[in-house]
């Protein structure tokens, strides 16, 4: 596994070749490193650096422990603040020490013919995540003459990814082949695949992951028992090696599925105890664990309300089994109800996480974490932001997204998702006034959260290059960059992540950058309209099927008639979702004058005829997108194809394949979604183009 | 397994108590059976005359060969005509030989204190099927006074079931469990169950089951090979017992698949002689082996359009590999474009099998047969019959319909579809003049067909009950009755059946027989309504999705807008599918005055205000139809739990908890379907009921 696609963005290729590198030269021939406690990530880090130094200079640095300052000229220095000594390194103590534990500086010393290089980490994973970056640093920009002057520390503490990955192999709402971590019924615990992509994820940053699905199946539930528990171990120490911690989704009902006890009640010191008995045995195995991912009374899975118990008994149990050991529980809020009668007009599924949780703040463990996703319905390619997060002060909060493309195009299209999840993030949520971002709330400076961070549902498997798309890597990429540090532009993420996988020629740079930034407006544009979201073919979720969902039990529909469409959630006529958000923001949507008309048919119910603030008509509006969405694809499969002889064959071939059916199928939407409104509403498009 | 469902309407229980009786009773105290050759068949049916009939009177007959006239009184005589002496039975040698190798003769014969009852087959088989008659008789009607006078023989010479099962052990299109032939790609040849089945099929006339699903996959490509072919032998021998011939569906690109060629072009010599060479093969070891029944070029399956052969050309290929052994291929017609564009308003799927296969009449060898759809579609609820039927004159016919309820219900809703199939028998095709009806066509009277008939896809599995509703016994026991004597009445063989597998106590019979034979307008009322069919969710085809094949590639479309419904197949304006027919059917449908209700949208696009014959509206009569059919339902619930404590108990509370889904289901369809038309067209329902 050495192709192009398997490197990601890790390829190192070429030399270095900026005019002011001469100066640094040197620097990369030698590596001194002063051990701190030479633990497995530290080592982790040098061996990164001697490797990454090699692959992008032609020569191998001597790397040694040499500890005077006199040997830290013409080097890189490299280590743990406190460990190392900081003199001549341009480097103060103070400063170092006000840095988290992942934190790191890099900085160049230039003193004329002696130049050197520091990279210091406030811990083994801070000097880890330097060393990464350093070699980002130098593919990207190169070493400038002046060097560099770098501070860096994450944003949000917890920053993790969860693979749905099921014991069989497969992958619930993957992509991108089968699981990497399992085959039928086992453990890969010794695939040098995990290794690799363990890789991966340090290098932007991730520090934790969940590596089974949340749906948590029969075979699945043995993860957390002596019959799997040597494997899982062998997995944690790969992740460990990186600076990543392993979590495990578990069963809430495992007492009971494992045949053990005849009930799984929280409130039940049979099963407390049972639970206290797993962790132990967990710890045993893996000492550094770092805790349980649960998805209860959900989309049919167990939970607490089996026994008349609520989330925060049922999540309490678990975080005091936990406890002793430093482990937490990922409490999924993604509860509503899966039955609902779409006859019914009361229930909101909207509603659902809110009005479930809030009313239990202050009452969870302080080991336990709400994991919410980003907005109220489920990853949809255009919604609001989950009036839930920071809604309850005293209660831990992560906010969910989704790497994976599964209302996005399934790695079938190209959707580059960090605008999206940067939106969110920039989201004003005015909990505290104006300025409260959601990316606050996440890094737990509006409350005061004991943890707090994010996580994002994985969109690798076994193909060879990871995504199934060559371009769906900027999503893993962009994700960890982004949850690393939430100020990146996003267009500055799409081109470094370009410049490092497919290399740092202009055109190819532009096109791809250009093809990324603009993919997610393009996908929303001819799929679902204005935030309705769902009208996808059932089940798979991919390509159109405007009513699949619309008289289903799943409480997502968009009640498009002879005369409108939308979904009225306002206070004054509708479901009164609007509430659950902070007065202003309620009040902006609320308002038909205030909505912004990507949001508009998620809040309110409209004809055809009414007048986005654009000026067009909805109906007008839902022609005009659809039509100029496959004119955008066309466009940029154009530009891709500008690019032949710029990228290898090999990626070239595979890219083009894919984004020609990325078309066929954006004309397939276009042309369901153009007829279906055109054969409800009778009114015709305003310039005569073709609908069936 | 013995118990009522498993049974099925081979009860036999309770006492003969007929007033007429008496004076045949001592008739049952012993059979004579002179034998022929005494195979297995005669066997089967002297056992289960004995065993029949010591069910039926408490007492176990003597079973004897005596041969001389004098014996032959005060018993039953049954044998085979040309093998038994006819004296003293009331049966002369001229009438006997004049019947086909399956009819039969039963006769009482009365003389005062000496009365005896001949039963007499023109074969073995037609002895059993005597036997079986004869039992039905004393179940359903006694015997009176009188006695019997009857004389009987099959309209159609084949009476075959197919099995869609897979030897995986999932049943396609099943909905009564797993398979009885196969678990994990094993064959179950020495399961009773098989023989059990066998019995069944036998009771009512069926003579020919084809085992294996006609979507061929990797594995039962192997069923004609070594591999497996000990076991067909297996199941052959315990079908053969009951008169009953085996046939295998085979896969067109068996060579291939089997990697032993790297062609399956019909033309190439290496392939014809491939499949003599396994014609041979499977004949040694099924020396009265049916033949193949072939699906190709169909919904993907391979077939001769691969190598630019046609279907003669495919089909006389294996035609010629079996007809040393006088087997014989059915070859389906079932052929259309399943990747159509439905943007493409000009191909209409119910035009192809027609298109594909009339030009070739002529070019099929003698034993071939072409097996042909009931409908143009594929078993709707409603469609009309296939023009295709009949008219190709030189080339051998056989009607296949659908026993499974693939879109009728799935054996949750009772649909008896008895009612169906005597209305496509009874059809007029004109073909040679008023009078040609699919019926005549079938049994070979209007062209010389060597051989024809009718098939069917079978509905059971491996639920205890056989066929999951215990209702939906009714339509195996119906298919095989009817398709002995089209010319029963529906009413007639549902209350046979009622009688046989529910008793004859007066409401009970009243109320089964009537609920069956509402059953499938009910079933129609408040499903698709006019005969436009396809408001199904895809693949599953249970439940209501009006849009769900509205833009997807199987050319089946609704073409539902603002103002109207239907697809146009008119020749002057249309498809112009309606030429297909015969010219007086074909200005009949073509014309919106003389084209009946019923099939209304099958063949126009009206606008929703249009009047029915019946003088209502079509969106009203859509309206009127769904609420009135959840009443129909309701009422059949309620005339069914009449009959508690008439009914055992195991049978009372299945199909109480079946009907009471029907009722569920029936309802969201009714609601489905109603607020879709009213969404779409905005006219109210004129009596003001609930829509949504």
């Amino acid at each position: 596994m050495s192709s192009r696609g398997y490197k990601a963005w890790l390829h190192y290729e070429g030399q270095l070749s900026n005019k002011g590198l001469a100066k640094w030269a040197d620097c990369f021939r030698s590596i001194i490193c002063i051990p701190g406690e030479r633990g497995g990530v530290l080592n982790t880090a040098i061996g990164e650096l001697a490797s990454g130094i090699e692959a992008l200079t032609g020569n191998k640095p001597e790397v040694t422990d040499a500890a005077s300052a006199v040997d830290r000229k013409r080097c890189i220095a490299a280590g743990i603040i406190g460990a190392m000594p900081l003199d001549g390194l341009a480097i103060s103590l103070a400063e170092a020490e006000q840095l988290p534990d992942e934190g790191f500086i890099i900085r160049t010393i230039d003193n004329g013919d002696l130049c050197s290089i520091a990279i210091a980490g406030r811990s083994e994973r801070g000097l880890m995540y330097g060393v990464f970056h350093f070699l980002r640093l130098l593919q990207t920009e190169g070493i400038g003459e002046n060097g560099f002057n770098v501070v860096e520390q994450p944003a949000f503490r917890l920053r993790m990814l969860n693979q749905w990955d099921n014991m069989d192999g497969s992958v619930e709402r993957g992509y991108a082949g089968r699981s990497i971590f399992y085959r039928n019924y086992e453990l890969l615990a010794r695939s040098p695949r995990i290794k690799d992509y363990a890789r991966l994820l340090a290098s932007v940053g991730i520090n934790g992951i969940a590596i089974n699905n949340v749906n948590v199946h029969r075979q699945e539930t043995k993860l957390i028992t002596e019959r799997y528990l040597p494997d899982v171990a062998r997995v944690a120490d790969t992740f460990r090696a990186y600076g990543i911690r392993l979590y495990l989704s578990v069963n809430f009902a495992g007492p009971l599925e494992l045949g053990e006890l005849d009930t799984a009640d929280p409130l039940d010191p049979r099963v407390q105890a049972w639970w206290k008995e797993r962790a132990n045995e967990v710890y045993s195995y893996v000492p550094d664990f770092g805790g349980f991912l649960v998805k209860a009374d959900s989309e049919n899975r167990p939970g607490p309300f089996t026994y008349g118990r609520d989330h925060a008994d049922g999540a309490n149990m678990l975080a005091d089994a936990l406890a002793p050991y430093g482990g937490i529980v990922l409490w999924r809020c993604f509860v509503y109800n899966c039955q609902q009668d779409w006859r019914d007009r009361s229930t909101d599924r909207a509603k659902a996480a809110y009005d479930h949780f809030r009313p239990l703040d202050g009452r969870f463990r302080d080991n336990v974490i709400l994991q919410i996703k980003n907005g109220p319905m489920d990853f949809q390619v255009r919604e609001p932001v989950s009036p839930l997060f920071g809604a309850m002060p005293n209660t831990n909060h992560m906010m969910e997204f989704q790497v994976t493309q599964e209302y996005t195009g399934q790695q079938r299209h190209v959707c580059f998702l960090v605008p999206q999840w940067k939106e969110v993030l920039d989201f004003d949520t005015r909990l505290k006034g104006e300025g409260t971002r959601v990316k606050d709330l996440a890094a737990g400076k509006v409350h005061p959260y004991t943890h707090c961070g994010v996580t994002a549902v994985s969109n690798i498997g076994d193909d060879d290059n990871w995504t199934g798309h060559h371009l769906a890597q900027s999503n893993l990429y962009g994700y960890g960059r982004l949850m690393w540090n939430p100020d990146l532009e996003a267009e500055a993420i799409a081109e470094e992540w370009t410049r490092q996988t497919f290399g740092g020629d202009a055109a190819v740079v532009e096109t791809i950058t250009g093809w990324l930034m603009e993919s997610w407006g393009t996908y929303e544009s001819y799929t679902a309209p204005l935030g309705v979201g769902w009208m996808v073919t059932p089940h798979y979720h991919y390509g159109p099927d405007v009513d699949g969902y619309e008289y289903s039990k799943w409480g997502t529909y968009h009640f498009a008639d002879w005369k409108g469409i939308g979904v009225d959630r306002t206070q004054a006529t509708g479901t009164g979702y609007t509430a659950q958000y902070e007065a202003e923001n309620a009040r902006v949507y609320e308002n038909l004058a205030t909505c912004p008309d990507e949001l508009l048919l998620f809040f309110h119910h409209v004809p055809y005829i009414h007048k986005l603030h654009s000026g067009k008509t909805v109906i007008q509006h839902i022609y005009d997108t659809h039509f100029e969405g496959v004119q955008r694809v066309e466009a940029q499969l154009a530009s891709w194809l500008s690019l032949e002889g710029k990228i290898d064959e090999e990626r070239f071939r595979h890219v083009t394949g894919r984004a020609k059916e990325q078309l066929e199928n954006a004309k397939l939407w276009r042309d369901v979604i153009n007829t279906y409104f055109y054969r409800k509403s009778g009114i015709s498009d305003e310039q005569g183009r073709t609908i069936y």
